[in-house]
């Protein structure tokens, strides 16, 4: 297996890269691929001690720039990094593909080089979110601002695919995204959505308030990109506004530093479990080979966990998965 | 001034009401109508020694639930105690109606009983939300799943007026929500909004990503109906979450619950500042009067609040300044 990686994604690229892809080669035992200028990628490596020895490296002249049109990566930038990558996996030279680079430009990527698996409509970012109870996977969490109906059904499929493979849920529950709970709240794209889930080839539970996704009520939320994206969003600033607020409370004056060593154990645990580097990165669902998006301020832990969950991903066959799916609605 | 309250609306009424109105007449010295079966209030305050003789009640037989349809509050609930209070500002009787009800009957109430001010297409619900900086004002969070971006430009106005005459803020900072900063991101909705509250009068700085909209950033958020109440859900919800988290922490074994002990000043001051009851409720901007949507689970506190909203609301003639608002965008 050849996972490879955009060395140049991300905004602590390329030394966090080459650490992480360094160690889960060691770990994991598969070939890893460096994409990128290979001048700079080994003078990062010899400056800063990275064994890059066992790791592969596929040159690539540039890189794709998050504030750059997404559409530059199969037009003016076809030889950025992100570009080469994925062209190694149409051309049948690697397995699967991570980058921390441009969301944008990665869904681009993915549906014109990587392409689309047979029958899906749009790939689909999908993020997985800690809760109070099981991790929650969200989609589309911003890679199509407006979907049809359709779409968001196969978002399902898709997302019920990989909790069932990867995080080994069994039948895993399906809720979308609603301002009511009731059938006939949202709109045209919810209430449409609601009947076609209804006879959907997945565990499809009814409509879910944002109010519950914390909670962990169900294991796949599915939504159009814009919906999603601030979704996610939110999720990540409340999750650092909190975090602010919690360390106010445990270092506002002597007393509470004091508590705060007393509680490290729990605040350590707690930080781990909305850490985003635990998870790895968000999958692109819907493409015919894997592609994983890294949080783009991904550490060399988080580029080590989106590596094997590259792996994963391509082990379990989630795409065969989703495809029987798609085939099965097809003939129903 | 007679503000006028739905004592049978949310989940505490109609104790919690008569408690929150009594209180609220003491100390603000102005006229306090309770809606509702005039019977069961007298019960209800006599049974539970709250003293209601300064308060006036108004009869109304019925309730709407908040399960039912909402438009039944102008169809065949037309003597709920909501509809009977409404009725009371377009008549004349009332200057603001507060209630803790169905947000889709007070919607559709507040439209066609007290009606919209002139020149305004869709009243909004307006939700005013705890940041890490000031708080901020989100709308609309519920009141139109569908919106237009003429729609969202008054939004922003009516939002402006609200924060400048009650909480005070100097040229509120406008934001749009969406899925990035780049004035070419987003839905058709958001593209043409953005052209528009260029032009408009207010502050309009640019569109905000979701993530930092609890960094308080800025004082008035506009997005449709549909978005809004996601992330307006969310925010709830993620406050729960993290409240769970922090009493994890803080009771896991004896240790910890001695160090909840050391910090408890503490964690109350933060539990203040995310307490919604601390905010009164949600403005229904666009109206003819002032109608405050409490939040469901109102509890005395949140209805004193609500009221003391109310009087401000009435008082600094928030509406009229929309108005002018309004007329000047016809004007230019």
């Amino acid at each position: 297996m050849n996972i490879v990686i955009d060395a140049f994604g991300g905004d602590n690229a390329p030394l966090e890269v080459l650490k992480g892809a360094s160690q889960a080669q060691k770990d994991f035992n598969i070939d890893i691929t460096l994409v990128g200028d290979e001048k700079t990628i080994k003078k990062c490596a010899t400056d800063n001690g990275v064994d890059i020895s066992k790791l592969i490296i596929k040159h690539a002249d540039t890189v794709i720039d998050v504030c750059e049109e997404p559409t530059n990566v199969i037009k003016s930038k076809k030889d950025c990094s992100m570009a080469v990558g994925m062209k190694m996996l149409s051309d049948g030279e690697g397995d699967a593909f991570v980058s921390a680079g441009s969301t944008g430009a990665l869904v681009v990527g993915a549906t014109f080089i990587v392409k689309r698996q047979k029958g899906i409509k749009r790939p689909a970012l999908a993020t997985i979110l800690p809760t109070a109870g099981n991790p929650v996977m969200l989609l589309d969490s911003g890679a199509n601002a407006d979907c049809r109906p359709e779409m968001l059904v196969q978002f399902a499929i898709m997302g019920s695919a990989y909790m069932n493979k990867i995080l080994r849920v069994e039948s895993p529950k399906v809720c979308l995204a609603n301002i009511g709970a009731e059938e006939s709240k949202g709109r045209d794209l919810e209430l449409e959505t609601y009947i076609q889930l209804k006879s959907a080839p997945v565990n499809f539970i009814g409509n879910i308030e944002a109010r519950q996704i914390p909670m962990g009520d169900c294991d796949v939320v599915v939504t159009d990109g814009f919906s999603g994206n601030l979704l996610l969003k939110l999720y990540e600033g409340m999750a650092k506004f909190f975090a602010g607020e919690l360390k106010g409370i445990l270092t506002k004056d002597f007393k509470s530093k004091l508590a705060a060593f007393m509680v490290l154990g729990n605040v350590k645990e707690f930080r781990k479990k909305v850490d985003y580097s635990e998870y790895g990165g968000a999958p692109l669902l819907g493409t015919a080979k894997p592609v994983i998006k890294a949080h783009g301020s991904s550490n060399a832990k988080a580029f080590y966990n989106a590596i094997r969950q590259a792996k994963q991903f391509t082990e379990t066959k989630v795409i065969d998965e989703i495809s029987s799916a798609i085939e099965s609605m097809k003939e129903a």
